[in-house]
């Protein structure tokens, strides 16, 4: 199978919706589709079918008029231009209550994310294992991480600590952050950082209901 | 205890960064700080210190200068504004690995968001209890969820359920729907969407870096 590969030059709108898409093609796979349309993917993600098929033409694989993509072809392109035909190792550090939900969810084995290795500073921790992942002391962190290369560290630490254990990531030399902390952190210009913040999604949706 | 009430005027920045401070200023009671400046808050936060100035002051709370405003007054005027004063109740659809991790996040204690009850399609589950929450059939969101009142939707279903989901919802009278699926919902006017798409938070960064 010819992949053509996109990995160098996707736009970040584009690059967010690809998931959905992966997931939506690999359902119709399972119910027997071999082709698929970007009108029907738009029409079950509720976007606007001209942006569903500029997003599906970046991809290079020609699709058949009135018909569609090739679905296997569509899916191999697009697990590839997310990197995720390779699993990427990952680092979870803080151990606390949403640590432990994402070392237990199951959701990052589809996006072949693998969390190897996890740190926290609490003693009762460190040794134990957390949905079968090894939980080592915080001050490891720059020695292991390098030593097995991990590229990707997640933060769910307290706000207090995040600048540090980012620090000590960027210093073991991870390329990107899962920032779940509200902090705003300070990188060097090579390490991407991208923010979850469920508190501050909450507040939204809290501070609109309350004004009732 | 005087505490202004500004629930009604704020801007959406300002409120995505209200649970931030809110757990610092208790971190530093917490150590016997009993005043608090906004710069020693856009510090930690790494945010600039003119933001944080503006953000504090729409509490309207006088503070002092060189020493900063009253914790406790801080703390009181955030949580109203945010709506944590009183506990939501919510409501858990899709009981998944995410729900589930979901349903055991204690961080929601501290933002009183309280999950009363659960739903899925899964027979296996229903009647059983989820991180002490019981979990019902899909069936019954709609009876249920306005017989308890609840004004919180959260959405953790899979993508091809999610608007079918979400309408349950609406019809059952919620005012806001925490959605983390991929899907863009419609819904009604007067009912609010809040997005947390884990898989494409995490599509940005592993496209980053299989870029290298």
């Amino acid at each position: 199978m010819n992949v053509p590969d996109r990995r160098g030059s996707l736009p970040l709108p584009t690059i967010r919706r690809y998931p959905a898409y992966l997931r939506l093609i690999k359902e119709r796979m399972a119910c027997g589709d071999d082709e698929i349309s970007s009108a029907a993917l738009a029409e079950a993600l509720g976007i606007d079918p001209v942006l569903a098929r500029k997003d599906i033409a970046m991809m290079g694989i020609p699709g058949r008029p009135r018909r569609g993509f090739p679905a296997r072809e569509l899916v191999a392109a697009i697990t590839r231009a997310l990197g995720w035909d390779n699993t990427t190792d990952a680092a979870l550090v803080g151990c606390g209550s949403l640590g432990h939900a994402l070392a237990g969810y199951r959701g990052f084995i589809e996006q072949h994310l693998s969390i190897v290795v996890a740190f926290d500073t609490n003693p009762e921790l460190q040794g134990q294992s957390v949905h079968g992942v090894r939980v080592q002391t915080m001050s490891e962190i720059r020695r292991i991480v390098r030593r097995m290369r991990i590229k990707l560290g997640i933060l769910t630490v307290p706000d207090s600590a995040a600048q540090e254990c980012a620090d000590e990531l960027v210093a073991a030399g991870v390329e990107g952050i899962w920032n779940f902390s509200s902090v705003n952190l300070a990188v060097p210009p090579g390490v991407i950082v991208q923010n979850v913040d469920l508190a501050q999604s909450l507040a939204v949706l809290s501070h609109a209901i309350a004004r009732r």
